[in-house]
């Protein structure tokens, strides 16, 4: 039996998305699992494995639902393009590049470093089309010991010529191939079903993964309802939809019990797109960041909170530029106050607090148990030193978590775990 | 005569708002005063110091416009709050706080290291209603080799009676007082006029510190047209003005050749404010961070900028909640997006050229020739490294600028001048 504790000032957020607070307070795991936060240590727990970290702080590992590690060579870059002309100057080429193994393996070892290195401790990833490459992702991933999903993308139409599939049926079979060659290949990284968006990908495509899915019971990912121009060409393309989602719906691609789904951003889902996504148990993935930096517009997050939609939020690289989830928390609080302010002052803004919720036990929940400490929660723990983050003024145990929120970037974080294992921050 | 030479990645804009990239190049300084930007070291110079900085990248200095520095021990918390309640529980006691000159010394030396140490070179701040913590840091700024201007502020109305000055004619004496003590005790740091802004300012106070203005040629700086309750209250408390900004022009404080003017935010000003602006050349601040983060707006920069208002960026801490501005560049391009996708798409988004040009030279030149490399230039130049932000991508010199802006806190500064004197980054 594994049994380990570590003390130092918790906090995580309970089901009503509230912040609970745990000043100089023990928070248990045995077997990779966590037994809750105690004020005192429990005496039959003298003999675990005891770490005191003082006055750090300790979280729940966050949960990146969308992030695209093919992308990650130019974050930063082409932000004064409008999206045609990001995709095919800066997002396509680069992508075309993972054909090369070589420089796969350079720009991967890059990602998977830095996050490892973060605060995130699960994440659903796109790679590239190309499976030599998104094998190499999953290998080098399932080493760190963070869990993840990676998909090898499918796009076999509407794209330039030098990065679309060559066909319907070598799209199909490469992932089916995929699949099964890595479903039970790995301990931590797990193969998801990433058709690019329904734009990309023609009906065989879809109705191919669509029987994947149901063959090997994967998981799956893609973009919704981003902005108003791809909806409409949707509709163009599917005659026979209501609405975006049914896009994927109508292959078996949208969520119900067997195929847990991921739908990033849902700027503009409208109420019959978000009864389906709530009917069959989608998770929606919230991108500020990105969603600021290519200009599509803020997801109304409020509405779909007070729902009781299955929420997280994602980095998004390379729409987003960072891949700290701590940024994509304080930006869902700044979006929603801008949603509120320019557009709709019925959905009050988001708090630190909900944003939090949205980063840990939202997005954690995809991936299980997981986002927070109670009892029978997998037990991922970031353990952060904000002491750089120094000021004269005695801030309470909430706004200490708020302005770390913040200024993440002059924290330094000196232990984490995923499922009660440690993650080499070297 | 003192003449030195850096070599290296050198950008900087021109008048017209276009990014000007040097690459492998020499800047030129001679007594404080650029020379120019040259690809090859003119034969006369080379008995000048040379300094060759390799690879790493050479920006003019920033100019912060806008910065609160008594609020810089709570940044990042109480952003949940809304204006007023962030005012009462944070901004009003902490600036309180600076009553006792041993706590002003410690916050104001936090606040002063991490300006020096940052890419900003001349700034323009307030500190609260206290002469002598103004005092205290108008000698600690002057140390730093900054180019500095600093207000002690008034508030004689309409805020807690714990923060609020006893009478007009108190404000007004001591700010006389201060004036005339400090205006040639510095050599890099000059008092500025702060009225907070109108709200809390009687008329008493604001035609005193219209005859200050006149008698010693001091700078003036303050709040406008930060949201719409704000402005329909000064409509109330000066029902004889047609416009906000004549609240501070009838007095004698809202620019003109004599007092050189800042004001902050700008985000509802109307055409007829913006006639003054021009007419007056008084100096907008945009101060995009906190306007999201307060949730008050986006300002129509790109407006400004066609009008040819002089226009800079702040940080305005503590509604921001980062000295860096490098972070007030990107978030004045991603205000402008959003404005352009929820407000207004005739004015299209800025772009990071331009939002470089604001905070190097339209900020700049509120202290002179500053914040570009042109010959009679007075020499602000900051050196960055920027390998640790490495790509396997072979990026243009464009993209690696851009990747620098957004990317910053990866980045280190290695060397700082201004007007040609060098800072100690330690």
């Amino acid at each position: 039996m594994n049994r380990f504790a570590w003390k130092g000032q918790i906090y995580h957020t309970n089901e009503k998305r509230e912040l609970k607070i745990f000043e100089n307070s023990w928070v248990l795991c045995e077997n990779g699992i966590c037994k809750g936060v105690f004020g005192e240590l429990p005496e039959d727990w003298k003999d675990a494995e005891l770490t005191d970290f003082g006055d750090k702080i300790i979280i729940p590992g966050f949960s990146d639902l969308h992030v695209h590690a093919a992308q990650y060579s130019y974050i930063g870059t082409g932000m004064d393009e409008e999206l045609l002309g990001w995709l095919e100057k800066y997002a396509f080429p680069e992508e075309a590049a993972f054909f090369d193994l070589e420089y796969a393996k350079k720009a991967y070892s890059c990602f998977v470093r830095d996050l490892r290195k973060s605060a995130t401790t699960r994440a659903s990833i796109f790679a590239s089309k190309h499976v030599p490459a998104t094998e190499l992702l999953m290998e080098m991933l399932d080493k760190t010991g963070l869990k993840t999903y990676v998909g090898k993308v499918n796009m076999d139409r509407n794209c330039p010529d030098y990065i679309r599939e060559e066909s319907a049926e070598i799209s199909g079979n490469d992932t089916e191939k995929w699949v099964s060659e890595t479903i039970d290949k790995f301990e931590n990284t797990k193969p998801i079903l990433t058709p690019r968006f329904t734009p990309t990908c023609s009906d065989e495509v879809m109705a191919k993964l669509g029987e994947i899915q149901k063959k090997y019971g994967v998981a799956m990912q893609s973009h919704l309802s981003e902005n108003q121009g791809e909806i409409a060409w949707v509709k163009e393309l599917c005659p026979d939809t209501e609405f975006y989602g049914e896009a994927y719906d109508k292959f078996g691609l949208f969520g119900g019990e067997n195929c847990p789904t991921i739908m990033a951003h849902c700027v503009y889902s409208s109420d019959e797109e978000l009864e389906l996504i709530e009917k069959r148990g989608v998770w929606i993935c919230l991108c500020p960041q990105s969603n600021m930096n290519v200009a599509t517009g803020i997801a109304p997050a409020r509405k779909y909170l007070e729902k009781g939609l299955k929420i997280g939020l994602g980095s998004d690289l390379a729409g987003g530029s960072t891949l700290s989830i701590f940024r994509a928390i304080t930006d869902s609080v700044v979006a929603s106050k801008l949603r509120w302010r320019l557009v709709d002052q019925n959905l009050k803004p988001l708090s630190v607090a909900e944003a939090f919720y949205m980063a840990t036990r939202g997005g954690g929940s995809f991936f299980g148990k997981t986002g927070a400490f109670e009892e029978g929660f997998e037990m991922d723990a970031v353990v952060i030193d904000d002491s750089a983050l120094y000021t004269p003024k005695k801030l309470s145990m909430h706004d200490r978590f708020e302005r770390l929120c913040y200024l993440y970037t002059d924290s330094k974080i000196v232990a984490k775990c995923v499922a009660g294992k440690m993650i080499n921050l070297e």
